[in-house]
């Protein structure tokens, strides 16, 4: 019930969204590469961060239409990295779905991605806005997608290691989630107003929103109803992801603990079926993994921070005058903290 | 001696370009994404495209340091397509190094190849032109960079055919190479004229330019000195890489020869050796597959073909002042179809 009007909301401009995005990414030759390319895109997804590119706008007295293309930008960035992420994390389904590279092999794949990618200029180069605005929404989003890149391969390289710091972690997540969803935030804003103070305020809420995103999908994954969240409880430990949660417990604690969470960290990626595992000593031993996590507080640490970003995020909203969008964009900010999936 | 001024200024001017575009490019963290991101470009290469970006501004009366920053845009999408293209054709070496995802792994490459794109946008986001020209600069590139996937996409697609048409050839190669070439010429005119008919010249001499470009590389492929060329005669026919001179071959071969050319097209892939296959044995066969397509006159018929597109791209240029820049064009393009390695 909170929360009703807001989806009502972002469905209806993840249609206005969608219906400027498919026109870039039509059905045209050659068919598989935009066959490809338009995998993701038709496979659903929210629209959260084109949302927030069209609300950012109003919420700072724009127009919203004329942010549609450079929402439509954010989104198309998001879904290159999503193609091009899920090669290198050989991930095999992604909403219910095979991945590109599943389907369609890693070079149509990589392809794709940088179709989709350079289709992101174009949205930008479309834009109905000055050119003086065009290019500065260019260099700031721009800037997300070098951040972008440089946090993917912050995450690769965590891959290799045992484990990684806080700092480490926080600046990886940064880059990763917080760079576009900062960018999303301060192209709207850029769009609908000449005023530095809201730009600002909203790039700083986008920038936290992002990061607090990520933390609560990791917080979820040890806590959520297996069910709800489609996925068994404690992937990202079968997987060996690094996360704030990880990262926190390993900064306290003791060697003896440590040991016994690295017996079961990163040992079971993909499907243990065939390989001699049984499935019920793997759930097991990650229920036992996430007991460890709880006892030093580590699952507590992450959501309290993703909370406590939230509510930076939306104290940064405060110098905006109140309207609708504003609210929106601040209901939105606790729901990704409150979901429990 | 004919060409010596040119290169002499092909070589100052790719100083300049190196300059800025290892500025956008340093060595800096994550050092390992940097580091996989500077290796082509350390490698060498003649940055012919920066150069003709450069010069046309200056052919068409501008100042060509207002070019500088489109023209590295234009060499850091070039770089960015070798590093993806070259995982996509699992190439081993190139510039005499080895490949991106030789070195790094084909994850790293692909990360590599996004941040040299996302570098190209981050040159035009910096150029030191008004905002008008700067979103025109990035719709000219953005159009491009899409035509490049499209080609390469087609140029995947050839490789489980037996054969392509001349037209299907003609195509994939106008998105692949001279899509490029297009936009380095028509961004450098845009920096330096508001003259459209000047644009649109030099636009017409680059795509032209390009296409000659790739034509006479694939016929020096058959006909040049293997020690200049620094790769065995007829690779490409060991490989299977359909080109002009091949399109055209399989339209006017009768059965029996193009029976007796498929026996070796495509069939000498990679290192031969510890295959019980023969070196000499493979010469032999490709010497004849060679002679076959003289037979039919399918690399004359590429040759003239470039000779035709470089004539008709100078003739483009003939509505420019004459000027050193315009002569350097036409020299460039002559020498490109006159090259013997």
């Amino acid at each position: 019930m909170k929360y009703d009007a807001l989806f009502k909301r972002i469905k209806e401009k993840a249609k206005l969204v969608d219906e400027k995005m498919f026109e870039l990414i039509p059905e045209k030759e050659p068919a598989v590469l935009y066959e490809a390319a338009r995998h993701y895109p038709l496979a659903g997804g929210k629209r959260v961060r084109p949302f927030v590119v069209l609300t950012a706008a109003e919420a700072v007295g724009g127009d919203p239409s004329k942010a549609l293309y450079p929402a439509v930008a954010i989104e198309l960035i998001h879904n290159y990295s999503l193609v091009h992420d899920d090669i290198m994390d050989m991930d095999e389904t992604r909403r219910g779905r095979p991945t590109v590279h599943k389907l369609w092999g890693i070079n149509m794949a990589i392809l794709a991605g940088d179709l989709l990618f350079s289709k992101a200029f174009e949205a930008i180069s479309g834009a109905d806005v000055d050119a003086e605005k065009k290019a500065r929404i260019l260099e700031t989003i721009v800037r997300a997608s070098n951040e972008l890149c440089e946090g993917q391969a912050m995450d690769l390289e965590f891959e290799k290691r045992e484990t990684v710091t806080i700092e480490e972690y926080m600046r990886m997540i940064s880059g990763k989630t917080g760079a576009l969803f900062e960018a999303a935030a301060k192209v709207g804003a850029i769009v609908g107003t000449e005023n530095e103070e809201y730009i600002g305020s909203l790039a700083r809420w986008g920038r936290n929103v992002g990061i607090a995103f990520q933390i609560w999908d990791d917080v979820l994954d040890l806590i959520a109803d297996e069910k709800k969240l489609g996925k068994p409880v404690g992937s990202d430990i079968r997987k060996g992801k690094k996360t704030l949660i990880v990262a926190h417990f390993f900064e306290r604690a003791d060697e003896r603990d440590r040991e016994r969470f690295l017996r079961v960290f990163g040992k079971f990626a993909g499907d243990v079926r065939g390989r001699g595992i049984i499935e019920e000593d793997v759930k097991a031993e990650v229920m036992e993994a996430i007991e460890l996590l709880k006892a030093y507080g580590s699952i507590d640490y992450a959501a309290s921070y993703a909370k406590k970003l939230i509510r930076e995020a939306n104290e940064s909203l405060k110098i905006l005058p109140e309207s609708e969008a504003r609210k929106d964009l601040e209901l939105l900010a606790e729901f990704i903290v409150e979901r429990d999936h």
